[in-house]
């Protein structure tokens, strides 16, 4: 074995880690303009020279700022940055030893111990031509100021030497020799709506209308309602036209009766496909005066990208070669043998013709970012190739930052995180299915509390049209606030499917854990403003969030002690404002119990008495120290969210 | 922002992660010979398909197996190799979208389902062009028997079609379209000596000798002592000549007195320096007799290689420029401003002459190699660049891979862990000073049970020629016999700087936490067959490790509650052989607790009636299910090393 040559170059500064960072930076963290970015580096350097560190931040390949690392404790070095635009940050360490610094302070020790004149002298001389150094980078009248501490230097002057100002100045013009940089770290800045948003979903055929089957236009009359229960996000299931071919009846059943509507998700017919409205719902034209009523009111629309068709999409003819066929010839529907959806072909991602089909899929999105949509809740995801999404996500981004996809992935955790990690802002979650107390705090704390919080942002929704869980059927209106509750203020971006929830439809289909009289497959019709069902407890929850800036985080989820395991509490805090939220999990008792406060970490005196205001119940209690009893009757209201008044 | 083009290749397989893996690869795993390697992918794929993957292993850079990966769980491929040599192991995870697999599973779905005829005999057809691409793989046999088969497919074959016969050689073929590949992860494969190993430190110019300073003839005369107390390794401090320029006297003393024998850490004098021995210690021979004599006894002889010279060394004169000369052109000493250590010389490592002296000091290791030396304690490791140590050890194991570094670095952790990661095997530790049973604890679970344990492998010592700890001064012999077992059973590599610590030398400098008299500057003498010092326990302890392969281990240590904060207990098992360690912490009192033990991770029932064997005191103990009481006594025995006996 041949000797190994000595290196070509070294340096003695090494970087240990960088935080944050997602797989070591192969994929970007997520932030939202308005945030910080807190970067911390191990550095370490042999023997006891001082080193120093900075962070170069570059937004959209631009410089952006350039920060002072600082030693914080045990060779980390820390520095942050905000997050002032939607786009792309990059971040990079940068370390060098810190010659001037280590040689001041030695320099100070050698005169504070009292070494000789000969020995001050010397060294002054070694500091000296470290300034000669520094002066060589330098320009103009900084290189002047150096030139003359290196003479006071030379002449003794011991207090130049321990000046700030010759520090400051050397250490600017630190020719850096032996620099290392750490590998380039990226940030996705994302718009506000990625973190705090409140989605509403509803079927627009289902809007009240003179014609069995409602417009956009019928619908739009919704909007101003919608925006008033406070939500953001308006989400229309898919707005295409409907195959007829093999179209599923109600509740999916295999043959469809003269009348019914059809799946909207069976999407193209001879009408059109992925970029034609249905024509029952008006036309692109009704569309774009949707988009139109629902941006005058600040609410942002947001569609169904399902990529599948119907048999009697025109992509069918038109590019047969983007679907599989079976050896026969025929097209292949979708199948998950012995089933069989005979309504639906999935696309060929691997067909031959790949690269015309992933542009024409890119195209859609296109289609209708041109129609002034933003936000997409992508259809299973996972059944596609990662390498599309990464791909056809990071190419629209590009041009439109702003954008928003969800991703309804509900399947694996790996397939869930890569796919948050390649570019999806925001994720349906298991939250749907955590109801104990156990299982709703360890997953908050996967979510919320650990490295996943770099680049997943979920979305908690207590039902979808393809989930109505057994908890919301056996538990009733209790269980439907009660998940409300924790939805919205567990996870600062939640939805809903609005109108069986708040009317309480627990009429659970007899094999499945979705809705019966599925409104996938039939039009139904909503009382849309009804005191008795769940609207007003909406209205109150998304003020209450809006009002309360702790409510528009995740991070900040803190779990509390309570002597009942029916009892879920935990606190969000957000500078001033302190939330708590405590709720009876149980549907069907009353449960009380004592709940622990954190007094340190409330920077509360253990003994302090103060007042909690329950902005849901409106009542004020006095609490006195840490420990305070709760009780909640889920028949009257199964939660407080209570604001510490301070 | 022009359009993004679509990629030029893809694959539906993606990795999310590979374990274990040091900083995602950057630095090698540690395993020792005899121990195996559990590789853990993370692979997912679009949709419903099935992949495959595979662990490919190399051993210095020749093929050395092909292990499948098996889905345990959550998208978790798993698969092991042994380590079987010394030397650099290197895998790779290949994976593959698992084709043939995936149509047999839907095809038997298919069949079971009930299809049509017509259906089963199309989907056969794709099954046959799946085989024709293996057969175009396979050559021979195999190749025959993939066309027959697909033939038989052909002809409508169903009990064919689902034949393990035909997965298997279908999967062996597969063209593995689409593959990827991990990035190459490295193994580090050390001597066993590296995990478990008894290391015992002395002065030789202290043996018993006719002359007031010994020779290594002397010294080679305790070596069947070391042996026969159960001690492996055999650490010697500098063995060179010794400056006598600002020659330190007894304790530091800044003056030396006539016949003061200096400190072995000055190195160098007109003698000789780094390459030589001290005269007075007998030469080169007389070491070379030393280590023939320790090969005899399956000893290893451990040298301190201490990089800085006396300002007697002859590199001083020969190579001014590899030290740091103050702007008077005099050769600067080691000084820590205001402190001044005049007897001693830093190298200048970023001297412009650097890579003589970096191949001067590699020389060195290899000078020591050729007199029949494997193992180096280094001394401050973490005051020289860690680009050096990467270089020298690289190269100096290239070509002997059988080498042990220990790395003397009492420093932060992020530096004491970066010279593990670049190559040392062995570190000191933190453990000389964490003395309750919380910081034993967590300080433990920080190195044997989290990823720390891939690189990091502690070498525990109570005591140095550096080190007397306040805790073995007032806690007297209980203190000395607590901490040794603790560092013999926590720790399978420990060591001991053996004569003031077999005889309870608790004669602490006044100022430092080091021994008075202090053997580093004077000559001591020693009684070395002393029935009444630890001898007798050292020799048990290292006789109980021998013969337990539980305490070979460091990463099976698991720590068991018990009810009193001053007694640790915790076990190890390797197999069949599963040893309980309890300690009073407690060098004063008698303490007792119950301890509580997992009967189900010891495969014992809950109310079993067994005994343990106190192989420490010899006494048996009738113990009854998982709650038992224990007692310790520190001026009897403060510890209890138990063997189950089933």
């Amino acid at each position: 074995m041949p000797a190994t040559p000595v290196p070509e170059r070294w340096s003695r500064v090494a970087l240990t880690r960088v935080d944050p960072h997602v797989d070591g930076g192969r994929w970007p963290i997520k932030r939202v303009v308005g945030e910080t970015v807190e970067v911390v580096a191990g550095l370490i350097i042999d023997g006891h020279d001082l080193l120093s560190a900075e962070l170069q931040v570059e937004f959209d390949g631009a410089p952006d700022r350039t920060v002072p690392m600082v030693l914080r404790y045990n060779d980390e070095y820390v520095a942050s940055f905000p997050i002032e635009r939607i786009g792309r940050y990059t971040y990079q360490v940068h370390a060098w030893t810190d010659r001037f610094g280590t040689w001041q302070d030695r320099f100070r020790r050698r005169v504070e111990g009292g070494d000789s004149d000969y020995e001050i002298t010397s060294e002054l001389l070694d500091g000296m031509a470290l300034l000669h150094e520094a002066a060589g980078q330098a320009r103009g009248k900084d290189r002047k100021r150096l030139q003359a501490l290196a003479r006071a230097f030379e002449e003794g002057d011991v207090k130049a030497a321990l000046s700030e100002e010759v520090l400051e100045l050397a250490r600017q013009y630190d020719p850096r020799e032996g620099a290392i940089a750490s590998p380039v770290y990226e940030v996705r800045a994302e718009p506000e709506r990625a973190r705090f948003a409140a989605w509403y979903e509803f079927f627009p055929r289902s809007a009240p209308s003179k014609r069995p089957h409602a417009t956009l236009d019928d619908a739009a009359e919704l909007l101003p309602r919608i925006q008033e229960l406070g939500f953001d996000v308006v989400y229309l299931p898919p707005i295409h036209p409907i195959g007829t071919t093999n179209r599923k009846g109600k509740d999916n059943a295999p043959v469809a009766r003269p009348g019914d509507p059809g799946s909207p998700w069976a999407i193209g017919n001879v009408e059109g496909g992925h970029k034609a409205v249905h024509p029952e719902l008006g036309g692109i034209e009704a569309f774009d005066r949707f988009v139109h009523r629902a941006d005058a009111l600040g609410l942002k629309v947001a569609l169904d990208i399902a990529f599948q068709t119907s048999p009697d999409h025109p992509y069918i003819k038109e590019h047969p070669s983007w679907f599989r066929q079976r050896p026969d010839g025929t097209i292949r529907y979708a199948e998950n043998p012995p089933k069989k959806y005979q309504d639906v072909h999935p696309f060929d991602f691997e067909s031959p013709d790949w690269p015309a089909l992933w542009q024409e899929l890119k195209s859609i999105f296109e289609f209708w970012i041109d129609h002034g949509v933003t936000i997409f809740r992508v259809d299973n995801p996972h059944t596609k190739p990662l390498a599309f999404w990464q791909w056809c996500i990071e190419d629209l981004r590009s041009r439109h930052p702003e954008l928003i996809f969800l991703a309804e992935a509900f399947t694996r955790p790996k397939m869930m995180y890569t796919l948050a990690k390649l570019g999806f802002n925001n994720s349906y979650t298991y939250f749907t299915w955590r109801n104990t107390k156990s299982e709703l705090q360890s997953y908050a704390e996967e979510l919320f509390q650990t490295d996943v919080a770099e680049f997943f942002r979920p979305n908690f929704w207590p039902n979808t049209p393809d989930i109505l869980t057994d908890y919301l059927v056996h538990g009733g209106r209790p269980a439907h606030v009660i998940r409300f509750v924790l939805a919205a203020t567990m996870s600062s971006a939640y939805g809903v499917y609005g109108p069986p929830f708040e009317h309480v439809d627990n009429n659970q289909h007899p094999e499945r854990e979705e809705y019966a009289n599925n409104e996938k497959y039939e039009i139904r019709s909503w009382n849309w403003y009804d005191p008795h069902s769940l609207q007003p407890l909406m209205r109150r929850v998304n003020r209450i969030r809006r009002e309360n800036p702790a409510l528009q985080y995740m991070r900040n989820i803190r779990f509390l002690e309570i002597d009942n395991p029916e009892i879920l509490a935990f606190y969000k805090q957000h500078e001033d404002n302190l939330i708590l939220v405590v709720v009876n999990l149980d549907p069907h008792h009353t449960q009380s119990g004592w709940i622990t406060l954190p007094m340190n970490d409330l920077a509360l005196p253990w003994d302090a008495s103060y007042q909690v205001h329950d902005l849901l119940g409106g009542e004020y209690y006095h609490w006195h120290g840490a420990r305070n009893f709760v009780q909640l009757n889920p028949h009257v209201l199964p939660a407080h969210i209570l604001r510490l008044e301070r």
